[in-house]
């Protein structure tokens, strides 16, 4: 199959800086994207509903993974595929090293696949929603060695030579939520919260650097939370 | 969950390399083993069938991962996953970068879920039967190279430092059959033809390779072949 330089695959959960990520490529860099999104027995699986509608707006190609093996292979220790479990509050995952909802080698797999994607569509460019925030808080593998690494093993592939791009990795989720808004996104059709629910919790860990990074951004976020956020 | 020194997960396709040394992780390194078998969408699932005969004798835990995705991602341009596509004899591939029986990033996808496996189950090692061979007929993904990568990778999670280690990645097929042999391995179930059929074609690489294994080391192998093989 003949490599075309304009393809490419986007990784998109559905939260905030996939989805902008996603508006990103398809808008400014104009590539032919195809976007991948996992169903992998989450309990917040209402973000791929969301991340469908950008893909299904932005009229992009798209291929949703069926892995529900890393929900099995994972429950036992990450509450992120384990209900029974409770997901904590923020103030108790603070400084981990890797809080419980961290998900086993989930990035891995997802680039894993994703490049599994990106060969078979003859796409040479993989883009990846990692943000600063995120190798701050317990995610090794948003980390810009991490990204390196990735790339030095793509690299040996003898046909198809294809790279891993993360535009936000060092981009703070001010910087993020900025670009969605130059990007004219619609920031109600995303999903954050690791509860699940429709009206986020506010108090995970992943509410509360949504929410962070809307207060540094001076704006309101639109979506509905269950408890009282200072905006003003 | 604390760390057990003696936990080990073990990519089990059922093959000749990593049946054998799945005997040899349990026979002679003792440890205690998780093998992971992956059911892909391969046209020669039955090399499941046989991996799991393995499984039991040996009273080892096991894994059965559903990953028909890969199937479903590859079929545009592999053999393997394909069978409207036609298996090519080992005279019409020799020499190429990448033969028609290459799966885009198969094998960067079945470790990184072993991997989240053993994070799973607090296992330290992973054992991958990468031989001499699949370096130099098409698999950059059994390379040196790609172990160190995939090392280094491992290296960086804060936590659950995991291994990959590939005793046989520099044995010739001659000596990991000369290792079976010692081990008392039942090569009769042991499943290497591309093709599927429980007589092997004799003519695809995969077969190639193992026939020219057993004639090296001056043993006759006991499974039924299509085509004559002088093994005198």
């Amino acid at each position: 199959m003949q490599k075309d330089s304009n393809k490419s695959v986007v990784l998109l959960s559905g939260g905030l800086d996939s989805t902008i990520l996603l508006h990103y490529i398809v808008k400014v860099l104009k590539k032919n994207v195809t976007a991948v999104i996992f169903d992998y027995g989450q309990r917040h699986s209402r973000e791929t509903t969301v991340a469908f509608k950008h893909a299904l707006n932005l009229n992009v190609d798209w291929r949703k993974i069926d892995a529900q093996f890393i929900g099995n292979i994972t429950s036992s220790t990450s509450v992120l595929t384990n209900t029974e479990k409770e997901v904590p509050h923020i103030k108790d995952v603070v400084g981990l090293a890797q809080p419980p909802t961290y998900v086993p080698m989930r990035n891995l797999m997802f680039l894993s696949i994703a490049a599994a994607v990106a060969e078979s569509v003859s796409a040479n460019t993989i883009y990846y929603g990692a943000a600063e925030i995120d190798t701050h808080s317990g995610h090794w593998d948003c980390s810009l060695e991490f990204l390196n690494y990735i790339n030095k093993i793509l690299n040996l592939n003898r046909e198809n030579k294809i790279s891993v791009e993360a535009p936000f990795i060092t981009f703070s989720k001010e910087v993020i939520i900025q670009e969605g808004i130059k990007l004219n996104v619609d920031f109600t059709q995303t999903h954050t919260c690791y509860k699940g629910e429709i009206v986020a919790c506010g108090t995970c860990s992943s509410c509360s650097s949504r929410i962070q990074g809307f207060l540094s951004a001076g704006v309101k976020d639109p979506i509905p939370y269950n408890i009282e956020i200072p905006w003003n």
